[in-house]
């Protein structure tokens, strides 16, 4: 198959059609029209096989994931997905391969209303490079640098189902059919937390997703705010798979460290708590309240049970850490 | 080095600001605002060590080359380039590499005065990818589709010399040093025509960048628009380096179907052509016709001499072709 024939073949023609796109995929470039007084939120995130994710993963899982993970930043900025460049790197034309992953990409896609507007197919080492891009009213944006000292500290849902999945797939956990299939649902279809981080606009202080660990991006907000936080580690939620499989001890490293759980970790003034509280209940966000912002210069303070937790603050860090 | 400590070193707080950039690199997403009136122009291109360039390449040349190659589909649609997003996927860490792979890219960059806005750097074979934007006056961009019967078509400068650098480094290519030199000067350092594109808005009736060879590039045009077109191959520009290293008969694939020369090939009306020329004039422009479209179905036929000349017109397509 040619590059042409596979673009047409599985992208060209796929997908939902926005009325902001001008021209999609078969020119030089796209082009989108961004509304009025909004600004233009972009990201990128890249999956190379062996590293990110294991080669035998299910492809549509992986077509679904690849744009999760960049969903997953624009739901952080409170931004509204709307377009995706997808930058596809193949060993061989699979084709079956290739039916499953975009149709795991296209049904994400379609869900969030998005359009992928064009891309790039080459041959290589199996890679996965997506950059996507939102709108946001301009000025509402969330950012990272917002945290202030008596803010709350929240989480979207429960943490560690992610790593529970790719552990019980490397070792030998104990783990009853009925978890094994919520977390491996957690890990290989992630839900980016977009209608949250839409919610949290105008209300909370900051946000960051949590890709690389709650210890890790919350220290990024805190780094970036310069201030601290003191986490109540038994207030952070987690799922009954978690709670059923592993004791408290064990939990630890799957909820304060372990990445790839795509929930968003945001801080919010106690003036507007309340308010922010009763929001996101009415959107069906479930999010717990974890600790506070206090002075400092960006440590994360675990409490357990009352004392204090001292605990490697290292989260998942690329050319450092062993790969999945 | 870890992920964070490279983007700080060589991306981060490097190269130019713009001031339609209200975040940059460190956030989950950059923010910018396109400007009133004008469409988002938007082009991602991946290139694979092994595939899209030699291993040995320096590393300097492959930051100009990586940005370049999208700059020239921003080039081809008359856009003016804003912000890039650079995916970097590493074997390992090379301080020097590096160091000369973005000091090429950043280079490059203010030249056009484009700001690296963030991007994502993982662990694996070497690949970059990047997603370009730019902006455009709504309805004012160049497209594939709009050749027209008697319109005239022009490229912007001599094609082949990529190739022939290539060739020289594989092959026995007897070439005067001099000529070795700007022809290699030609294939690390391609031009986006940028300028070009600005200068072709509202009086070219199509356009697209030579990147997979003449024929290729041409043929696209063609089936977009449904028409065919008649090439003068004598009328095609070619560099001195060019004619002094191989005779007419052996500059033919390279000026036909070898690819990498990024020079923008482009039709006008023949109502047109005088204000279009006067203002490629006006610009330091030296673009040249090389032939007319005429009604058909996609096909180049290609006169040499007066004569009709038989060509096989594959250009350079990936997992067809053997990789340079």
């Amino acid at each position: 198959m040619k590059e042409f024939e596979l673009i047409n073949r599985y992208f060209k023609g796929r997908g939902i059609t926005r009325r902001d796109v001008n021209l999609g995929i078969g020119d030089d470039c796209a082009l989108v029209t961004v509304p009025e007084n909004c600004q233009l939120a972009i990201t990128t995130d890249t999956l190379v096989a062996g590293v990110h994710f294991f080669d035998d993963i299910d492809p549509r899982a992986l077509g679904h994931r690849a744009l999760a993970v960049n969903l997953s930043d624009l739901a952080a900025m409170g931004a509204e997905p709307t377009w995706v460049s997808v930058a596809l790197t193949l060993p061989n034309i699979d084709v079956e391969w290739l039916e499953e992953f975009t149709e795991g990409m296209h049904e994400i896609a379609e869900y969030f209303n998005v359009q992928i507007i064009g891309g790039d197919t080459t041959q290589g080492p199996l890679t996965i490079t997506i950059c996507a891009k939102g709108t946001v009213p301009a000025g509402k944006a969330l950012r990272r640098s917002g945290a202030k000292v008596g803010d709350w500290v929240y989480v979207t849902g429960p943490l560690g189902d992610a790593g529970l999945a790719i552990e019980a797939r490397k070792q030998d956990i104990k783990i009853a059919p009925e978890h094994l299939r919520y977390v491996n649902q957690r890990f290989d279809y992630p839900t980016p937390r977009v209608a949250a981080g839409q919610v949290l606009r105008g209300l909370a202080s900051s946000a960051i997703d949590i890709s690389d660990g709650l210890v890790a991006d919350l220290g990024h907000v805190l780094a970036m705010s310069q201030v601290s936080a003191c986490i109540d580690v038994n207030k952070i939620p987690t799922s009954d798979a978690m709670r059923a499989t592993l004791d408290k001890n064990q939990q630890l490293p799957f909820i304060l460290n372990y990445g790839d759980d795509y929930e968003l970790l945001f801080t919010v003034t106690d003036s507007n708590k309340n308010m922010l509280e009763m929001k996101l209940r009415q959107y069906g966000v479930d999010a717990a309240c974890i600790g506070q912002i206090k002075s400092g210069g960006g440590e994360v303070e675990l409490m357990l049970d009352g004392e204090k937790l001292a605990y490697d603050d290292a989260g998942f860090e690329h050319f450092t850490k062993e790969s999945v």
